[in-house]
């Protein structure tokens, strides 16, 4: 088991939770003025019920210099009053070599992201530079939750000799890859909850890898399901992520409240699908 | 034609130049201290040599906050000093709509690029947020000039129908889908110079849009294929990106004067490829 493995399954024991709150800060839509306020409202209202968090970069960017100053100010106030939580740094980044390298320093060194999400289309080469140090964690976006992932990720190959050949999209090759890649332990991979057949061949692929499940909540896709196609043989490396259903709860003044009722609401829908499963936690 | 298609030709014909200069800057390679100071020394030294110019934001963001904000003020820099150019934010952002609207945003409206690089693995819906406005430039990375890119990018598909069957990888898909999502004229591709077969298979696939093209210089990529395989019909609609051999031709005070010497040699030689060809400058 890698540092980050080992690192992610105490953070789920201690919550006792698969839950990752996506913390995708919108201006239009936050009851608070202040980015970093309102991050850390949602972190103490919240951080008992997740085994994650995370930031997707694009929110931050979009507020300019200010936004990515919160976003180190954020990461740094969940290390200190949070500190069993998983950070995920949502930047799906991809590059080649130095490019790629710098992408890695970026988002471990300077931001101190426990775990990011990135881009494969570049291959190998462009995926190895993130994986060097095994305490950190890498989940390659694999198939996405939104319609349009079906465009690249789900066209067919063929694979197989003469006679035996059978049909094998695009996504799951890449999921094979990243089983050859994952020399450190320390990979893992995105699947939507939105996409429940997707989610199942990908765990069947790779039945020791973290996956990172996007999609429950506004995006609609199944809890229950996403839970028991997510999960491995043990009931875990499951992590959940929801966003905007957990942070926009309420647009009011009761948002902290709003979004533990709800974070406490996922995170003990997903504690009865392992039970049912017999994979309940201790 | 686009206003970002004009834009993009007035800067080539205004310095009679294809190419672009890649603001990778790193620390350990810079001879001057400060980035925004390399930088502009860099620009200066070649404002009349280069169409564009790209910051590849890896490299800015593994310098972190202050990093950042030089980028910020490079990109001001240019568009007053220089402001026939057109400046590429090489991000390779990719993700679901929400969120590739937010990198948009940041990209086009923060940062105040012209154009930018973007990853398409997400498909059209992750796509179409960054084309809205037409006279800014989108650039998706298409097929990579490093050896992994053939891990994805060159997976072979089955097309057509029964008895006239072929194979097709899946970049140059990409490429045919990139035609068809281009309903703004701003959408171009992004294939390296390493690779030349690849780039004559996109331009025949593509023949009207703009083509970023990196890996001459330091990566090894022949120029004058690149030119020839990579220019339209009328010899122009290629930008060819060169970095550290430009930025770092000199380690030594007299890095701008080196830089102008090779920024000049590269845009020399392409001008011969295109009056060889019968398409030089007016």
């Amino acid at each position: 088991m890698s540092a980050f493995a080992e690192r992610l399954d105490q953070a789920c024991l201690t919550t006792k939770s698969l839950l990752c709150v996506g913390l995708d800060v919108d201006p239009a839509c936050m009851p608070a003025p202040d980015v970093l306020q309102f991050n850390r409202a949602i972190v103490n209202a919240t951080s008992d019920l997740a085994c994650a968090y995370k930031p997707n970069l694009a929110f931050y960017e979009a507020l300019g210099l200010p936004g990515l100053e919160a976003l180190a100010r954020t990461v740094e106030y969940i290390h200190t009053y949070a500190p069993h939580a998983v950070i995920i740094g949502d930047g799906k980044r991809g590059d080649i070599g130095p490019s790629a390298q710098a992408y890695a320093k970026a988002m471990f060194h300077v931001w101190g992201f426990d775990a990011i999400t990135i881009n494969a289309w570049g291959g190998q080469d462009t995926v190895s530079p993130f994986l060097e140090d095994p305490s950190r964690g890498v989940f390659i976006w694999c198939r996405g939750s939104n319609p349009g992932s079906a465009d690249l990720q789900d066209l067919a190959l063929e694979e197989g000799l003469h006679g035996t050949q059978h049909r094998v999209p695009v996504y799951q090759r890449l999921a094979s890859l990243a089983q050859r890649w994952n020399s450190q332990g320390n990979l893992g991979l995105v699947v939507g909850a939105t996409v429940p057949a997707q989610l199942a061949a990908v765990r069947r692929l790779c039945p020791d890898m973290p996956l990172l499940i996007p999609g429950v909540g506004a995006q609609g896709g199944d809890l229950e399901e996403a839970v028991r196609l997510g999960v491995d043989v043990h009931g875990r490396g499951a992590i959940i992520n929801a966003s905007r259903s957990i942070i926009y709860a309420s647009k009011g003044p009761d948002f902290p409240a709003a979004a533990r009722l709800e974070a406490s609401r996922i995170r003990d829908a997903i504690a009865k699908c392992l039970e049912a499963e017999g994979k309940g936690w201790p």
